[in-house]
């Protein structure tokens, strides 16, 4: 049997009993890389679980699911996943091989930050469509999830934006490297395939990527501010083109870090206030509110000022490990 | 403190570690009424937490959450609920009651239906609105709910479609109670308001409802079929009238039951095929597909075919306990 067990989003204790139990009979238990985005590391997991896991970032899972899988037809296998087997579609890549090699799949759900955003009293059932928010570059700065935050607030939904590197960021760096030898960005995400909440953040510097040298940087997690910065942006250039922007810079947002550990953070205020709002460290997310919000909303959103404090952008934190 | 401890959707093993340390310790310990809708009852609960549990239906929670929040300043209480605690807005007012009394709160999260839907294949960022499907009466035959499928439909979204009785069956039956003594219909949901995964369903004969007869008859559940039955309705009425519906007969669509359970069921099929595709007991809950899918979304949902041996709706099946 192949157990896809989803791990929650705080620390080593948010398994559940029953994903606990799968993991101490299995036989082999692999572990998605960068745990670092729970507030633990695959130390503090292994000591809490009682035993070893081996790591295994996407290339392998995408590339060596027949190592994964190997006896799993007769003995068990787990999968352990941050947050929801099902926010990553790499996992369905899994249980399709699973499936085509005939052994059996269980999937041990847990929370994710797609309900558990919940928490900051915005109602779950107004989101629309989830979007990203990637890292600009000087020659990539996609515009397109803006369309899909105008759309969700033209039907007054809620927009909840995970800020993740994300793959077309490869593919764009990839196909200019040559010629941007000496770029001032050092790092490009080489991993990142999956469309959702998308922690596995594997980066080469240019120069090994195109050395073929599988060095890997320190992941990059987007800030708030950042995503908010970028927004402000799309927003500029949408006014320069002579449109009307569908969110302002007086839009009112969320800003959430680090939902489900002990020292989570949510903060409502204006996107303006996201700009310089002090969340501390990884991993952040933002809302984009829909517009008309129901009275409860607010009264739940005004449990979270923007603390007086902050003031000035953050930078990229490191995780915890 | 208050805690707020999602129980996640399968049994008693679903609860995470730190919410299972929660329990144990805390004073006093509330679950939400109706965790029938598990697949074990209070009892088993009980059994595996070792400790008692005090059953808060709506009512209480809304009527006496100054009784749950007693002595939470000076000791720990514990308020559980099936799924996540934040699928529905009754544990916002708890939450904004206990701020006002300067209770300080901390919420364990779970997996909801809202995430673990994923399960089926269907990437959940291209989920939009969720929406409820309540039960028809012969006068109340409310189709808005499929307004917003088409919207989502037109957005290339998918659609969750919870399988709930909700208040406003209520209020409709409410006001023509007294002319329609000797209704056809058993029974009336009269606790349901929350607008998200609301699985606690009170209800009382139209008889004790008038005569004010606190008794309260076994909660009813919307299967699969009954869901996918209203929704041809919808689409014939549309067709009267002159209208294009935005879903047909033969809309992909996928039943899902008892989501994240040992005995989970889950078949992808047509409309059509979803008014007599066999689930078996509850919770069902239906996704009406956005149209285009990505090849790993077909791929998935190629797992889930319509079992043959499906012939003929179900009928409502009481849960287990």
């Amino acid at each position: 049997m192949l157990y896809l067990v989803g791990l929650g989003l705080g620390d080593a204790k948010d398994i559940t009993v029953k994903g606990l139990e799968v993991v101490r009979r299995c036989s082999r238990v692999y572990l998605e890389a960068y745990t670092s985005v729970l507030t633990v590391g695959k130390e503090a997991l292994e000591e809490f679980y009682g035993r070893k896991l081996i790591l295994a970032d996407r290339e392998e899972v995408e590339q060596e699911a027949d190592n994964i899988l190997k006896d799993a037809d007769v003995s068990d296998v787990a999968f352990l996943v941050v947050g929801d087997p099902f926010g990553a579609t790499t996992h369905s890549d899994l249980i399709l091989r699973a499936t085509s090699l005939g052994i059996p799949y269980r999937v041990i759900h847990n929370a994710s930050i797609l309900n558990a955003v919940g928490c900051c009293g915005l109602q779950l059932y107004k989101f629309g469509e989830t979007v990203s928010i990637v890292f600009w570059t000087d020659t990539w700065r996609p515009e397109s999830f803006f369309d899909k935050v105008k759309k969700n607030r033209q039907n007054g939904m809620h927009t909840l934006c995970l800020l993740v590197i994300r793959a077309r960021l490869t593919v764009q760096r990839k196909a200019d490297a040559a010629s941007r030898m000496q770029s001032e960005f050092p790092a490009v995400c080489v991993t990142c395939t999956a469309t959702n909440r998308d922690i596995k953040v594997k980066e080469q510097s240019l120069e090994n990527l195109i050395k073929g040298r599988k060095i890997y940087e320190p992941p990059r997690y987007m800030t708030v501010n950042q995503a908010a910065q970028q927004l402000l942006e799309v927003i500029q250039n949408q006014r320069a083109r002579g449109e009307e922007p569908a969110v302002t810079e007086e839009t009112l947002c969320v800003g959430l870090a680090r939902v489900g550990a002990e020292d989570q953070q949510i903060a409502a205020g204006t996107l303006q206030q996201m700009c310089s709002v002090a969340l501390g460290g990884p991993l952040h997310s933002l809302v984009i509110t829909g517009g008309s919000l129901h009275p409860l909303e607010v009264e739940m959103l005004s449990l979270f000022p923007v603390p007086e404090a902050s003031s000035g952008p953050q930078s990229t934190e490191e995780p915890r490990t």
